[in-house]
């Protein structure tokens, strides 16, 4: 195990009508930015709720963030918070909000080009404080401090975070998913599936007890996750479907463990060229990103295979292929294709042009030994275009 | 699962030479109280590691913490800090010396008999912050704000906690149970393990992922426990110990499902009455306990013989039976027995004493359900005398 430093402040309200418990968590005399991506929220009732709760509170609402939060849309927002001396953000949604708030939080204090915060990955000192309610389980957001920004000039799309962009306090009402549409249930639990693995399937490092939360995280969302999809009013399926998301990506069990990521770094790109969900994107780079990176990380598959789904028979090597192929069942069984050619027809010459992407980034090793090339980039983007 | 609001801001600094960064996360001007028990932290090096560390601060030393921490010492340590305005602890040792510092922080501030945060419970509105470096992994008190004081006048031992008492900062460093007892280690491990029991061992109340959690801590500890034990020089299972036993009772895998504590509560008795290690008494009484429960525990009993323990065999009720066999085999296997009579002579009688003790306190219901009476504390006890 390695050395690591961990801390996670945010608050977390767990459980139908929570929601009604926010006002004792945001100072009295707050004034407030709701911060929330379209109307759906007001066709659930959650808005209802917040603002019933939050009545004796000076709030101000921005609305149409979207779903990839853009710099020049959350700029604005630092304008309204500016403008009304604004002093809390609270923000409604799914990571995509959040992680606006975040930025927004960031920014507002931030003396400088705003951008900076992005490209330069300059220093926070200064935050507004903010908090949470959840309404799409996936991300982790809602418990992390880190968030992804994009700007449309550019094309580009950077992450950030600081220790002081924890969330102050999350709610998370498990009823919130029964209005979701299914595919956005079928998103969350492939993203949440996948930050696991990118935690988690790199090569025995000591860390067997964060091997095996991150193991409870992957069979609890295996279990719950077909009902989850069919079912969202299943208040059980539900509740663990969301506290599996939160706690996939709440920095516990990354401690002391290399992390890979690299399913991530290729998905992006499938995602800016076209317009996959990201979700998706991951379903379809990680079984092609797993056997490209089978030596290095057999064992792994292996230990996944044998204790998430219960291979047993085989040799090492079997197992671990039974590993990817398990995993790549488990996405289709959500109803997900996992090859490109069934999402677009211009498929082709794609993987040159991530390739040549990573290079001109300068990103010439992913992966938890930084050894995948952009040639080996190329060859898994080329494994993804049919089966 | 059951709605839950859960936090825990202590940060954690994990491994090896992490004291060295302490001096980090303790305000540059603060005066600080640095509580010990015995001499021990000067024979494992970890007295000198800290000093060097902290020798720019403003530092009193009190020494002497006993190992079930004193009401009537520790209001000596708080005439110290009041003494010399000082306005930091900083606890040095496990648990006993842990829970120490968090009275202290409590009682110095408080206004009136400080006994009554104890014995009334009184809410704690201010306390002193503190942080801690652990040396004998076992209790979890590094991360969480609870804590257990005795006073000998009244041969009371009781509880309290606030949210104001998680510590800062907590070291754990794996490398200080190297100079540890082996009986402390076989403590640790066994303190450990129950902590989880308590919060698992219940009725299936779809806490399913906190269920995995709690099997993980659980089979982390029987994987590294012999290791731990027979050569806590090696890092990789200390290291996994350390963080389990944190991990066990920091509040994560109790938030959303039922506790029960019940073996805890007969346990302390034979703690009082014959002076047997804690985490002996645990071992002692958690078989007899929950073969005692065994209608309302057995589903739960056999999931983790099967989760566990690997058993596969029979239907389940002979499952559950395993489960507890396991159990008591586990903690044999450390070297622990698990019968009152290996301890003293002087057993009969004790069921009766220690049941007429909780009808006296009105403690009428241990258990999840509140339903275990004190006959069936006396009759739990009975059958811990012999095999």
């Amino acid at each position: 195990m390695k050395n690591f430093q961990y801390k996670n402040p945010t608050k977390i309200l767990f459980g139908q009508g929570q929601i009604a418990n926010l006002s004792q968590e945001i100072p009295e005399d707050a004034r407030i930015l709701m911060l929330y991506g379209g109307g759906s929220i007001k066709r659930n009732g959650v808005y209802d709720q917040i603002i019933n709760t939050l009545k004796d509170y000076t709030l101000i609402e921005f609305s149409g963030v979207p779903a990839n939060p853009e710099y020049e849309i959350l700029m604005e927002a630092v304008k309204t918070i500016k403008e009304n001396q604004l002093d809390y953000i609270l923000a409604v949604g799914g990571g995509s909000v959040i992680d606006g708030a975040k930025f927004i939080s960031a920014a507002t204090h931030y003396e400088g080009d705003a951008w900076d915060i992005l490209a330069k990955k300059a220093e926070i000192k200064l935050a507004v404080p903010f908090s949470a309610v959840l309404t799409l389980p996936a991300t982790g957001s809602e418990m992390n401090s880190g968030a992804v920004v994009s700007r449309r000039a550019t094309k580009e799309k950077l992450s950030f975070g600081s220790p002081l962009l924890f969330p102050q306090c999350s709610v998370l009402d498990p009823t919130v998913i029964q209005s979701l549409p299914k595919k956005q249930l079928v998103n969350g639990v492939t993203d949440a599936f996948t930050h696991v693995l990118e935690q988690y399937m790199t090569y025995p490092a000591g860390g067997l007890l964060q091997d095996r939360f991150a193991e409870s995280i992957l069979q609890t969302l295996i279990e719950v996750g077909e009902t989850v999809v069919n079912d969202p009013n299943d208040y059980q399926a539900a509740s663990n479907f969301m506290w599996s998301c939160t706690m996939a990506l709440n920095g516990l069990i990354s401690q002391g463990v290399p992390s890979d990521w690299g399913v991530h770094a290729i998905g992006h790109e499938l995602t800016a060229l076209f317009g996959i969900d990201h979700a998706r994107t991951l379903a379809i780079v990680a079984p092609r990103y797993y056997e490209h990176c089978f030596e290095t990380k057999k064992e792994k598959l292996a230990q996944y295979a044998e204790r998430v789904w219960q291979v047993t028979e085989g040799n090492l090597e079997q197992k671990a292929q039974q590993g990817i192929l398990k995993t790549e069942q488990f996405f289709n069984s959500l109803g997900i294709e996992t090859t490109l050619s069934a999402y677009t027809e211009d498929y082709n010459g794609s993987a040159e042009i991530i390739a040549e992407r990573f290079t001109q980034r300068g990103w010439l090793g992913l992966g938890e030994h930084q050894a995948i090339t952009p040639n080996d980039v190329q060859q898994i983007v080329k494994n993804t275009y049919t089966k």
